[in-house]
């Protein structure tokens, strides 16, 4: 089950680069093993911000939000979430 | 060269339903054509909505214009074209 | 699988009132049909508008679609569409 | 009477994690009494977000406005309140 | 229990004269009653608006709605509702 | 001449309590004289909101600026002014 | 007493054009009346669009009514009014 | 050639008050300089706001900047800028 | 002196099409004459819309107004004009 | 390629001047590489405003990112992002 999810991030900029850099660091790992696991099925950064589109393919609602409250970076996110279903056009 | 564009529909209620029939008909040929043509590479409907989430894979910005602005429906069709890059954490 | 859907219906004046009036008895009984399948599980009116809020239950994001886009006044209605979950301090 | 509540959370980066923990559980405490009282009716987690969608069922404006305001988080929230009423193709 | 509501009207330009007016009349003589009867209990005009600002007093939100789509202008009107309760610094 | 003023109180999480209780009692002694002299005419709490919903009769504009520029709470408000006007309808 | 007005006019295309001519010179001389009577104290237009910035100088609120709801093109515009007073800084 | 300007002031709570002051002082100088000079046509306050409605004079866009730019309390505004011009209607 | 001034066009579907073409022909006639004589210094289609990004350059206000409201779709486009000046970076 | 970007910076006002000023040369410094470099081929500031309207002809959106986010000023502007196209009707 398909979900578009936009997020953008806003680190204080009084939060230590070191810890920073840690969060980050997790946030990658997290980001690449939900995409290895087939969960996480596109991620792009749009061009000038610090943001992102996602495509997610969850279980359910419930899975959806434990992945997103789940990501390292989660208290420094605003996140838009739109479900998303089969076009009629598509051919996949 | 990627794009994320969403897509409203609204057709006015007063145009024949013969003749929106042909035109969503062309517009699901021509949707499907570039598609094929590795253009259009993703093409989801937005739950509740005759909107779609979809995106392009163009040569340049010209390309996009081109591309969108030939869709059968574009005289009845809000847009919102937003320019998308490789994410550093994406694994593809 | 919850969602929160709101609908609001704008019948246009030039409708004439029988037609309207037969859209609206089918409305009535499909979403009674719906309600009565526990999927459609809440419904109440907003004070002072032509508006809804409304609680389904479905199997995933297609079933919402379909049973969204197969109401009889939906192309006369804005939809805004949310997805719940559990929340940790609910006692059901 | 029942009134239709979201409530978005932020709580401050700087308040002490075992004052937030303190707060928050608090509010769990508080939900769950006035859920098992029948005046918080409804309580689901908006995915991705720390939000909730709630209903309530109050003796009147007052009640509503008193039993909000006393929430723990209140300080930390953004309400959003839309007084609800039967719908006539409701069956319950 | 008292509520605001704001209310816009915009009368289509095609109505005829004399059934907008046949309205205007029904609409003054619905209002009047209502605050005859310590239902619509205040009523002001916003300069330069065609809208007004109420304050109603109702027994519950049901009573309010049938109040308010009950206006023989109504179906001409975008309306905006608030719940209000006493204030604490208030002497009334 | 009457004005809405809707006003939103948001006092810094950072102001010491005493300080803010001896704010609020000066806004509530300041609120009450100007009601009994019959310049606050109205003033209503907002269901769920540190917010309310005020009606003035000032002698004109820069009075109605003098009164709420002098609110002890006013450097933590927001404001929004709206002119009103006899009512065709109203029954006062 | 001041008020800042800004006026944008929407002639509806199906307003025959001789109507429309009518209106505007009615409009023209009211407005000019009104400069002339020290009420309509500046008049601007906005470039490039159909719009104007406005000050009015009025006994009061119901004054500001009647000279706003008597313009010719009162029907076909959107008003934003903004009430004004003395600024401290002004040397007038 | 004629601006509106529409700036809102918001002085930062941690600024020390005799700093404040020292700025607003400036402020004053600065305005009044300009009033006298015919540049700064006219200064209103909004009532109930921080906020003026101001005309400007000024030989060209650039002119324009320069006189705002060089306004003390610059740092603590917003700025709206609307290029104005004469209206047909206007007995200036 | 330089504006930016970004033009959405909206040609209503019931203009007959020759009728629509002739004004789009004269516009592009009138917008090259701009531009040769070095008023229209820049435009830019939007990708994906029926919009430009246009820089004028004019001797003031008024002659900006004029050279807008002289455009031939003039009455079927919705306007946003911003005042530009040198930018201290600028090599130019 | 072409695409237009505003900027709109915002340095906080506990940022030391030093600092602030180090950057702000950096940023100039950057800038006008890019200018030379026929990267960012055209820079205006807004009237009033602490912001830019910039063009810039890039290779693809991965080179667009690139020069955005390596700004000196990058984490303090709020940036937003037009893609552009030859307009028919221009005559470069």
């Amino acid at each position: 089950m398909l979900f578009k999810v936009e997020m953008t991030v806003n680190i204080p900029k009084d939060l230590p680069t070191a810890e920073a850099d840690a969060i980050k660091l997790k946030e990658k790992n997290y980001s690449q093993e939900l995409q290895e696991a087939g969960i996480w099925v596109h991620l792009w950064r749009v061009v000038g911000q610090y943001s992102n589109v996602s495509i997610f393919d969850v279980r359910d609602n419930a899975h959806l939000h434990e992945v997103l409250t789940g990501l390292p970076l989660y208290p420094f996110m605003k996140m838009n979430v739109v479900a998303l279903c089969q076009h009629p056009s598509s051919i996949k």
